[in-house]
């Protein structure tokens, strides 16, 4: 065990900052609930971002990009959205410094005072519509399907590496439609995008649901999300697609022409995920000696390091690692040579395994001899000798089999913990020993809902789609209920 | 010549905000000084940027993410750096927002006061070496090469799309070293970086030198730039690469222990360009009708728009177009078959011509019989017949030569617009008739260079690298000088 790691037994959460933190994804900054991505984590989201944005040119959307600040008068628009989003805000009131009269440094300068104060936007959907008001005039003008990535900040007390900072990394989508329906459909299409992107890139399983009324955004008719599981037992939100309906086209005045020449307003939908889904990737698959990264998005797939016996033979094996490392990367398989030496091999083994590189080659002299290559897998942890012959095809194959394997174990992991309760006692120790999604009876009230908050920490995580209808009585209440819900405790 | 488009005769500024506007690049937000980048602007710098970002990663750089805020009290640490920035700063002063106690809407909560002012960064010198100083310890450490995407504030007085923002998107490449040596061949190479992407890519021929005392970043011991010409004949700084020496190092405290075991300050630059570099390639090239973009950056590089005659044979017209798109496509070439049927060719043709679409495809019956499609180039306007046959290597080929030719228009009235002054008059009536860059002799002082200035609005662009020595005459003061610098009224 790595001893700069805290186990996941001992502490998870410490556990977790040590693997983002050692692991070189990110590091604590001089501003309170900001964090530095570090390069290894910064190339990580990358791989991320670049695939997402993909999906999303693949659906039809296009980039573009809105101000960071949003004028505080916007906010009080949509009744719902102001409720949601005032009380974290970044609110810019002034717009000049200049020295202090009084003394050193520098001060604001009174001066300077905005008329109207802007925030920063914690989520986009008032300055887009505001200015989707000028772009929308008539029904070709839609649908309208356009992406932004961006910073946000939301003002937390509480703040976790990647899981909850005031500053973070996101996409945000907002699309404008001609109908209801399809703008229902456009939800639910970017949800399955990032079911799609989670699952088969991230290698983490997810459950696509449908939030109650409670834990919808500010703002939404309704909002679909996409819940994972960590290994703690607790769920995590990786994604949510809201259908807005027409209230923010309501809020900004946004009407279109229809074909028949009628008036009517533009149905809505925004989408998001952010630079959280890293920290959701940390915690799915990592273990005890550092992360463990799947390679589809690992920013290095391979490591090769090798095994000096002082300077012997140095010239071969810094030939041969070279030369494995170029044909790897004319495959398309991102990978490092790692002869500097100013570290022992066993040093570098330790700082690959805790960045989670998925493959391991060490190259030594036996292996020269006999054109062979140790072969390290960070997921399993299982090394082997392969043969030099075939070698980037073995990778290649080895590469799939890794992630697919990620996903299995993932997968086995969340669905032995969704647990089937019908009564209240099991309910909560479940929740206590066990965790996990816990998929019992709600009598569909919000003051149930809260109820069992307060009692356990424990929310409905969603409703899931095509969730099948079954009569039973709820949990905490008794009182009738259609259909099951997944209830867990959540980052 | 385009009715929507002011012609660059009658209004220069007005012409280049017609562009903007009218060629879908920018739009003007509801936030004062901050502008909305469209998705065919957004998907222009898209391409700029990742076109910089490979040239970037080639050059050994990783990209990292750092806070948008600075705290206050970072900004006084270096005293040039202060006074340069601390002026035009969008400053967050609360956290939280209420209900109005006394009234409708909201209001901030002065309760929410933070401790602390933060400074929206206008640029990140600051906050990176404050978290350089945990990073570097020993010169193993050494040199740190990354850069940064992000959004800077600025809060600009007159602001002008693409050209002076409030906010901008940039990025900032922020280097550590270990010798004064390495770091000033970083600040060059990156330079050189700048000149061959602004030249290649975006077709704008620049002049690469070094900016006197006064117009030097506040903080930096040199700052080199690239400096181009518009149309107008004013020059446009497109890109600087700053020579930090170790003032931010002691400013923040940053040493490194070198192979000897002897502590020393590290040493610094930075470098950048921004979405300004959008209104460069505006204004270098587009004419009368609107945008004209190069090839290797423009979203569209080939428009097909099939001309109709109402329905007859509509459906071989659209196979016939959607086939070329395919096998266009298939080549890497940027296209896109505009067969929508709510406007006319004519004004699609007038659409793509004012977004500055490089070629343009008419295909219409008499074409389909004739195995040709009509062919016209944005650049010169010229329109061909040319054979159906072959078609993918003509298109390729002429890319290649519209790319080319714009460089070479440019180049022309670039070099023709650098004219030599020896006495103050004609100094002055260069600058008032032709324009360009006018190569005259200074005496070196930073007091004549602010006289010139106040009576004609030209600064010294730039001191180009590798400058003949000339003995002569100061242009205003008459004081001996060694060589000529290039003087320009600028954007």
């Amino acid at each position: 065990m790595s001893k700069e790691i805290t186990s996941r037994q001992e502490d998870y959460a410490q556990w977790y900052n040590d693997l983002v933190i050692k692991g070189g994804l990110a590091d604590y900054s001089a501003v309170r609930g900001c964090m530095v991505i570090k390069p290894y984590g910064f190339a990580l989201w990358e791989n991320m971002r670049d695939q997402l944005d993909r999906m999303f040119k693949d659906t039809g959307h296009e980039n573009a990009y809105f101000p960071l600040f949003i004028p505080k008068s916007f906010f009080s628009r949509e009744a719902a959205h102001v409720e949601g989003f005032a009380k974290e805000c970044a609110v810019v009131t002034h717009y000049r410094l200049k020295n202090n009269p009084d003394g050193e440094g520098i001060v604001v300068d009174p001066e300077a005072k905005l008329e109207e104060e802007l925030i920063i936007r914690p989520t986009s959907e008032t300055i887009i519509w505001n200015t989707y008001k000028t772009w929308i005039q008539s029904y070709r003008d839609l649908p309208l399907l356009i992406n932004q990535w961006a910073n946000v900040v939301r003002w937390e007390m509480r703040t976790r590496l990647f899981l909850r900072t005031a500053e973070f990394l996101w996409q945000e989508g907002h699309t404008a439609h001609a109908t209801a329906e399809e703008a229902i459909a456009e939800t639910r299409q970017m949800l399955q995008v990032y079911a799609d992107f989670v699952e088969e890139y991230m290698a983490v399983p997810v459950i696509r649901g449908v939030k109650t009324e409670s834990e919808r955004f500010a703002g939404a008719i309704d909002t679909y999300c996409i819940e994972a599981l960590m290994q703690d037992g607790k769920a995590l939100q990786t994604g949510t697609s809201h259908f807005l309906g027409q209230n923010f086209a309501r809020a900004f005045d946004v009407k279109f022409s229809d074909q028949n020449n009628q008036l009517d307003y533009v149905w809505a939908t925004s989408w998001g995920v952010s630079t959280r889904l890293v920290g959701a990737l940390v915690m799915a698959h990592s273990d005890d000696e550092g992360l463990v990264l799947p390679p589809k998005i690992a920013p290095l797939q391979v490591v090769i390091v090798p095994i000096y016996k002082g300077n012997e033979k140095k010239e071969l094996l810094d030939e041969k690692g070279a030369a494995i490392a170029k044909q790897l990367k004319a495959a398309g398989i991102r990978v490092k040579f790692d002869n500097k030496d100013n570290a022992r091999p066993g040093w570098k083994f330790a700082e690959y395994e805790k960045k989670g590189v998925p493959i391991r080659l060490a190259l030594g002299l036996r292996d020269l001899e006999q054109q062979t290559v140790e072969l390290a897998r960070r997921d399993t942890r299982g090394k082997t000798t392969v043969a030099m012959e075939g070698l980037t095809q073995t990778i290649s194959g080895l590469l799939d089999t890794i992630q697919q394997n990620l996903y299995n174990r993932a997968l086995v992991y969340r669905d032995t913990h969704i647990t089937r309760a019908d009564v209240w006692d099991e309910f909560e120790k479940l929740l206590d020993e066990k965790g996990g999604f816990i998929s019992a009876h709600w009598d569909g009230t919000a003051a149930t809902e809260e109820a069992i908050k307060e009692k356990t920490k424990a929310s409905i995580r969603c409703i899931p789609l095509n969730n099948p209808l079954e009569d039973g009585k709820c949990i905490l209440t008794g009182k009738p209920s259609k259909q099951r819900v997944l209830f867990a405790r959540a980052y």
